[in-house]
């Protein structure tokens, strides 16, 4: 019954979030964050059980980052390596996804981001597996609504429903990054998931959601699957830069969240991976009245950190970054004004 | 007349309070820690004028470090590098380089300390000067006393008695490092000076307090003088290890303190560092809501600091180090936790 299942891993995105070690050109998907292995190849070991067969797991990507996924893993077959032609933001990209994975005849296709960690991989395949159960058996698109533990604003929210079956909820409306106040209020109300990017669908569900609510990238996902390679790009460039919550999710009615509780985070910040990282501090780390420091490092030589709490350093050959783990998210400012002095 | 001055620098000490720059191999009077030349070069040039020729200019070091005093100061006689024949503090260092400067005829010496810094060395020349003459024609053992600033509790203080020519004080005591308390109301009360190690005596006067206060240094140090080289080593290994402050100037009554005011740090902290180093940010430094940081590394790479005010990171081969300024003193903590486990 799974043999029409399958997996599209979303590896295409290029955030600096992670400086000095991500960057354009080494985007936080390809990095060994955790236990020596990408967020890309975790993602990857994740979801292959999902799929069953690597043949029926594909992972959308574009020209520039084409080498690093074959590199990083090995068992993707050439051919379910889906290069979009120009970056035209997640809408386009997914169409043309699953254009070509109904040509290989597969029914269904579970969509998840390649640059997200999670704790619980077993929990994290059961909370999948009952979004697939219901997509395959209702003309539903399915989201993952991960349980919230803070009041956090750099997230989209998923606003709950009515249940319909066990751990499944129809989805009011996406609710986009709140203010502090309001994410406090959803916390507490207990009615709002965050907003993971995780998508479950039989692929006739989708393809009926995009003509109703997207028909120009309908029409020409469709021209893009019929043309000969040569002419793909021209019809590609005819895209809308538009993302798939923008063009379908935030306007179908036939939405379902499953709720999910795996130990999930964004690795959007590096406040976030020093939340995930696990507890142990590296031995090259040596400290004196300072708790919380999160440390990366070759580990050639030590790293001393004296009377600072909450810190994070990063020692990398592109740049060193010594930040407070509280205003994480000031770095994009840093990293823009890098960018624009350049 | 000033052809009997002579100057002597201290350039033996081993300490390791600016790790990861200072080690014991590599202390700090040998690093270019402002304006690329190391602390003992700066001492040299601000020395020379006053000893007027490169002769009557004498290095107190040991063999350990010889090959660096020769190599930073290439004008300095090789046979004015005095070495010592083991680590003896001070006193009998001191000592033995006094006879040494006594036999080449000289009448009156300056000591100093090879790692402080001075911001005005013209005005340091002519405290300093001040200071010669008041020793060349009085029975007195000189020392400058630095104007306090702050109640620095990591200094000794010197307590001034009573005026006995223009900047000219007798001095009343020397004062161990006091508790904050104690060194507010030593800045409140105008009547105490730092200590800053710096002493300007004639020959015969020091040999006088030496054979009166420390007979026993007074004694070897002459056997030392006037034994063959292959014999030096066991007479030194006589000598007790004490400090010049405790061996005499505690003891002696003929002391006068010339007070001092030329911007002068014992560069004994990275915080002190911080103090003393030009406002000027370097270009590598990029910064988001960061006051206060400074930054040493080798300018190959930007280094960060995003939410951090009033830190210090230091980016050398041997370790990172990152370091509250308000909290500097713990460095001295740490490296000696690193040096026992290893």
């Amino acid at each position: 019954m799974n043999d029409g299942r399958s997996i599209l891993i979303l590896a295409g995105g290029a955030g600096t979030r992670l400086w000095p070690l991500s960057t354009e050109d080494d985007p936080k998907q390809f990095l060994p964050l955790f236990d020596g292995a990408s967020l890309l190849q975790k993602t990857w070991e994740r979801l292959l059980p999902l799929a069953g067969d690597p043949a029926r797991l594909f992972v959308s990507t574009n020209e520039r980052y084409r080498a690093k996924v074959e590199a990083q893993l090995p068992d993707l077959p050439p051919a379910n390596v889906l290069v979009e032609p120009a970056r035209k933001n997640t809408a386009p990209a997914i169409a043309i996804c699953c254009r070509e994975i109904a040509r290989r005849g597969l029914r269904s296709v579970g969509i998840f981001p390649s640059d997200h960690a999670v704790a619980d991989d077993a929990e994290f395949r059961r909370v999948a597996s009952r979004a697939f159960e219901h997509a395959e058996s209702h003309d539903d698109l399915a989201t993952i609504g991960l349980e919230p533990d803070e009041p956090n604003t750099g997230f989209g929210y998923l606003e709950l429903g009515s249940p319909i079956a066990e751990g499944v909820v129809r989805l009011e409306r996406f609710v986009e990054k709140p203010d502090r106040a309001t994410a406090e209020e959803y916390l507490r109300s207990g009615r709002y998931a965050w907003n993971g990017g995780m998508f479950i669908w039989r692929l006739e569900t989708f393809f009926a959601a995009l003509e109703k609510h997207a028909p120009e990238i309908a029409a020409l996902s469709g021209r893009y699957a019929a043309a000969p390679p040569d002419e793909r790009r021209s019809v590609y460039d005819q895209m809308p830069s538009i993302s798939i919550d923008y063009a379908v999710m935030e306007k179908a009615q036939n939405i379902v969240t499953i709720r999910g509780e795996f130990g999930w985070s964004d690795v959007g910040s590096w406040s976030a991976v020093a939340r995930f990282a696990s507890g142990e501090a590296p031995e090259h780390l040596v400290r004196e009245e300072a708790s919380g420091v999160y440390v990366s490092s070759d580990g050639s030589r030590p790293v001393a950190v004296v009377g600072l709490d909450r810190i994070a350093v990063i020692d990398s050959p592109r740049g060193l970054l010594v930040i407070d783990l509280d205003d994480a998210d000031l770095l994009s400012k840093l990293v823009a004004r890098m960018r624009d002095e350049r």
